[in-house]
């Protein structure tokens, strides 16, 4: 089994740590963190002194590299990697995948590069909000772009599997598009209607239910995570904050001269239940060779909701909504 | 014990007939659904064959009868109540209050009233997702208006004890605007954000997790009752929509301009922060008789996050957010 080398043991990056060495792979971390570090080593994890050194022995056993920083600090990291592991195999579980991918081009035109996201987290951050279990049941996103090789695209899906979620086939591209519109929007949302409760004084506050708690739960999250995440997906989150805009707006204006808002509440509801019939309806089963010819055509059926379950020989156990 | 006499046995009115049977109170209930009166009957609770019998009995038993039914069937209700029990004990759990007290001072001008409105629901609906303990914990407006008695409003606070809440005073109309943007704003954002994932196709759907899961549950919720809660809350919703909006476009300006959503993430993280101190934070407690003369002291406590625990002999212990 390859080893695993992850640079960032925030969150994210300490559950792939621990989710990876679960799987029974080698793997070893480093994080900028004294205290991330100092608590990684003390539940008994290999993470040596520098980040140097890390890099060093990812280049030595030809490990996998796992860029787990916030976009932020992406550039300095892939700098590190290009200086003591150029040719690595390398991935990323960073929020946005086109920034990301342009710079490990610009950084390291050497690399064996598939960018990863998995779809987990929570309010919490640091090394002590991780689990091994993070991911288990999780889509991970992993990117095929023009240049990507089966074996790079393999590398990264296989770490997704080991770490127990599901791996959904992507261009950078459409990844950004669509977590602006179910990751960053939701953090957006959750910020404004926040503020909006609490404009209410603490009468507001204290009739707070369910729908409330819920719909800002991610407005907890470290302010600098989240401004990391969106900031990062500018036009994307733009395009998904004029959808919002355009939608609450005809609810507004639907509400203010019929009374009614019919359209919203059912456009939103068959949404939800398309989510639900997403995530438990039927599926069909395709099993799916990982050469360069198949990349484009697992791209489609990511593009189609489908995710790949399982990896074997090179081949990718792929299942699709029935239409 | 009073007795109870619940009109509308679906979500919350078949909780708060399991909690007040549970709370050792004779309780009754009618419905004009067949389904949910067969299965409260299968559950051993006293329906009788019409809301005629049942308010006939409530009159007999000088009972406390509680409207619990959508907001477009109150006002059969209460025509149906001012025949059968025109100097009823009177709450109702309604989930705006200014137009069921409107309601009630035209049609039932003898009735003891005092409009409640429980914080708790779950995204089902109707009888069978009810259950004693859903008032938990949880918090329950009990409105004074002019001319609201100690003695009405202690019979509906005594209900909301009883089933396990905790009592807010306030006003209806203060009531409103604070449920427009904690609870009615919570579901228009819900519809809007799920339509807006939806739109990025079965790929965002796909990608979607904790986040967006959360920021649209209670768009699973029946589109009927979304919309009899919503609309029925009509211009204090627009206000709380208009805040949004400029929350949102102000975003949507500064990211577009200057990349930064430093403002809009920082107050929404603040925000969630006041929700969970007045959750968890220190409290006073102070006790009041509740008298005519104390009534307007309990809804200035409401103002301020107070909310009432007990009640003994007509005096109410309240707890007070410390400053």
């Amino acid at each position: 089994m390859r080893a695993v080398c992850v640079i960032g043991l925030g969150l994210i990056g300490g559950s792939v740590l621990r989710a990876a060495a679960n799987a029974g792979r080698p793997a070893w971390g480093a994080t900028a963190s004294e205290e991330d570090a100092s608590a990684a080593r003390a539940a008994g994890f290999d993470v040596p002194t520098s980040t140097e050194e890390a890099l060093r022995r990812a280049a030595e056993q030809d490990a996998l590299v796992v860029v787990a920083t916030p976009l932020t600090a992406v550039r300095a990291v892939l700098r590190q990697v290009a200086w003591h592991a150029p040719q690595a195999w390398l991935t990323d579980v960073v929020s946005v995948k086109d920034p990301v991918d342009a710079e490990v081009r610009s950084l390291l035109p050497g690399a064996r590069y598939a960018g990863g996201h998995p779809m987990a987290g929570s309010a919490e951050s640091g090394w002590g909000a991780g689990s091994a279990g993070l991911f288990e049941g999780a889509a991970w996103a992993v990117a095929i772009e023009e240049g990507t090789t089966p074996d790079a695209w393999l590398e990264a899906a296989t770490l997704a599997l080991d770490c127990g979620a599901h791996v959904v086939p992507t261009s950078a591209a459409a990844h950004d598009d669509a977590v602006a519109r179910v990751s960053h929007l939701p953090h957006v949302f959750a910020a404004v209607l926040a503020a909006v409760g609490s404009d209410g004084g603490p009468l507001a506050l204290s009739l707070a239910a369910g729908s409330f708690r819920d719909g800002t739960r991610v407005a907890g999250s470290d302010p600098a995570l989240v401004r990391a995440m969106t900031e990062g997906n500018r036009a994307a989150l733009l395009d998904a904050v004029d959808d919002a805009l355009g939608r609450l707006g005809a609810a507004r204006g639907s509400l203010a001269s019929t009374g009614s808002l019919k359209s919203t509440v059912d456009t939103g509801h068959d949404a939800r239940a398309a989510l639900e019939g997403l995530a438990t309806g039927a599926r069909t089963t395709e099993t799916i060779a990982v050469d360069a010819a198949a990349l484009p055509r697992l791209r489609e059926l990511g593009e189609r909701g489908g995710r790949v379950v399982a990896l074997a020989d090179g081949t990718a156990t792929v299942e699709l909504p029935d239409a």
